[in-house]
């Protein structure tokens, strides 16, 4: 099967809430705002941050609140970048977990908390070249 | 700031048993197999297995185990591969979630739950393009 992603779906709680986190923090631009469910077009995939309650009732399980055992990475051009990004979305609803700082692997990294509690690391890594478009690819 | 995610990153708890579900299962190639971590290149982004203990260390949270509050969906090319898809995945380790069946916004979903609980949507979409190299775009 091709590798491939489509969607990552984020349960939210509060639409308007979650907006100011991606739309203010992070100054995406939504592909479809509604009053149930966003989307953002990424690089290759959908960020969708759709009602919890909907998203359970699809998916036919419910779905535990507090952070999940998972994080989604956006990548930034410079080392420099990290902290005023974490800075910036923490302004807008988030909530730090881990000032910017070296992992053992290299690079800088931190971690931030969505409005929803789900985990973002905000991340500067040399080895992983992203195009113009914005496609990452794995380099060592 | 770039409409950008780098990694989706999922805490495992056994290596093997979570490779048999994305390697033999989903069919895909890991571009790094480590013994506590495994990338897989996707589209544009990569797709990260990594020990919970060490994901739960480096984003200084504690994680939940159990099935987060999202969903990452795996489009195919026609109506009829979804339900073939999701039977491979229990197969090799998933546990059916919702069946195969018609969403009210259109197209076939179903849902399957890997190993460590996390939830993926297997769908086809007909309004959203995916690209010979995997990259999907939002239509309506």
């Amino acid at each position: 099967m091709q590798q491939q992603i489509s969607v990552i779906t984020l349960g939210v709680t509060d639409i308007a809430r979650s907006k100011r986190f991606y739309v203010d923090g992070f100054g995406w631009k939504p592909v479809l705002d509604m009053a149930d469910i966003v989307f953002y077009q990424m690089n290759g995939l959908m960020l969708g941050t759709w009602l919890a309650s909907a998203l359970q009732e699809d998916s036919k399980r419910p779905l535990a609140a507090g952070p999940g055992r998972f994080s989604i990475a956006h990548n930034v051009k410079s080392a420099a970048d990290v902290q005023p990004t974490l800075d910036r979305l923490v302004q807008f609803g988030g909530k730090l977990l881990r000032a910017a700082d070296a992992p053992p692997h290299g690079g800088v990294r931190g971690y931030v908390a969505d409005p929803d509690d789900h985990t973002w690391e905000v991340a500067f890594n040399p080895a992983w070249p992203i195009s113009p478009e914005g496609y990452v690819t794995f380099g060592t």
